[in-house]
């Protein structure tokens, strides 16, 4: 394995993940720190999300749990909220994970989240019925 | 369904997923919150635990990854290491949700949290195979 | 006390702290999380605030201090700030609450739970003489 | 008013709300940071706990509240739920304010603080009946 | 020492490195809570920034990295951004301290501040080439 | 630059910031999550700390400042603590962060962080004077 094909990899898990959002985030990086947009791509999907030990599903049941507890990093919860429908998450899950946050970090995280995900499959539901 | 129901729902689905420890910490509370006790069975475990729309190895890789994030409720990331074992998560799905946490919450929190489940699996393997 | 209590018992407290804004909460959960909105109003409203050991103004004080402390609940800030007016508390009293988060969460903290009062505040008085 | 005055005030009140330990965190300082227990005494207690908007009993609520809710500052709230009892807060009182956050904060936050005032309420209680 | 001094040290020190938005935060103040402006201009700026153990580079690279960090206080990093160029901070290491954070904090808190930092300077390449 | 360079250059740095303290972190992950050892060394160390842009006394500048307003990480704050006194940061120096971030999250972690700072100098003068 080197170092262009942890990038390549990266690159390709991030696609499947996130779709389009993954690469305009990516984008919206290059004007300002071109070198976090690569180890973005390298770090977190390159390495952690290629990792074998955990499906993609239960891994972004992670995220937005993780993201819904913390409070203070909507537009990625967002990001992550249609990543988790992307890789086979139903809504209903989405929207469980969230309310099970308000056990772990209280009401208002997981009212937050609830809004968020609101937002999210609405503007899914807005780009017609193949895209739900 | 009835109060009394609740509670009792409650207190089954506490042992199904934390055992011995969750009724510990339900004791530690009489002396000074009994009432929170109560409160502690009824909402998290009877009303959200209880719901059908999320298996329950889903739900403790959510709680294990928002507790490895927030680092700062150690005794219950600890109680939930062990609950995701009960639950049927691997070793190894605990090691990847709490690693995964480094990309979304930073390495010490990361750190942290392997060293939480570096001592619940210790703790594990001290009572016996039997226990594994 | 069964559970149809429980819930009509929150709903009455929901009405006599948040007035208008708490009923908005529960109906802005409906299209998305309905048994949420049931838990909202049963657990923290049914149970918590029903509860006689701490008067209603302590109880919008400690939360307005902790969502100015924690700084990750805009919305659910200003929302007890107007709580806390309707129970009682003055705006000076709120002001003060806000301030002395300074010492245990930071100056920025506490500015931004200043500027979420200034702006309650300011369409308390637009509502004309009789809502202030 | 002068300075002098301003840390002279803060030292009384220092003494007034948080009795001996107040006294002990200051002499902590001394060798790594004798500016620091200065300021501590005058930010803090000579200017906001001196100010008269808002009662002391209303004060220690609010930092109970949101150093319960924040979790990440133990040896505080210890320091403050007995601050609390000192002003007058009873134990129900501040039992209450902690199980209140479970709402904002979560459960764990909410039972760690309890564990924190039961270590304080055990402490208390084993100085004699005179303290209690 | 007295009084007076503290507090004009302080408006001298927040103009050198905040600038005009140091005076705008204090004017927002002026309708709700006129002696926190006062504490803000004391404490922070005329005690802490104004003493000589650390200079002022070091001190808003501090700052710019603990608010990345904590990620729930944007307005105020984005004016720590711009106080970070007031002081001589380079717009390389502004974006280099950000990006470290995404080791501490995660890569959501680094990107979150990096698109703040995008926005300061963008603001300020708008007013010509003086302001650069 | 291949991948083995990446690895090598990490641990290099990690050598150079954080002494043997560092190879002791790397050493307790073995047993649990040898891969994350490899990415702590690559990513943080190989990756970020090895840029040129921002000096790595302003780096440990930076890192202290953010694990003491985070204040969920103390042994991740007193391994930098150390860190900072190793590439040249005086004692001074690091008790001037810490207690600038009164201002930023609060009195609390500041002295949490200052409590961190005394153990660490208090361990490394017991080493003799050449360790200081």
């Amino acid at each position: 394995m080197n170092l262009e094909n942890r990038y390549e990899r990266g690159l390709a898990k991030l696609r499947e993940i996130d779709g389009e959002i993954g690469e305009r985030v990516v984008e919206s990086l290059a004007g300002i720190a071109p070198d976090f947009a690569r180890y973005l791509v390298e770090f977190p999907f390159g390495d952690i999300y290629s990792r074998p030990g955990l499906d993609l599903r239960s891994r972004e049941i992670a995220v937005v749990a993780a993201l819904t507890a913390m409070g203070n990093a909507t537009p990625q919860l967002k990001v992550h909220i249609q990543a988790a429908l992307n890789v086979g998450v139903t809504r209903e899950e989405v929207v469980e994970t969230i309310m099970q946050m308000a056990v772990y970090a209280g009401f208002p995280a997981a009212l937050n989240g609830l809004m968020a995900a609101k937002e999210v499959f609405a503007q899914q539901g807005a780009l017609g019925p193949a895209s739900v």
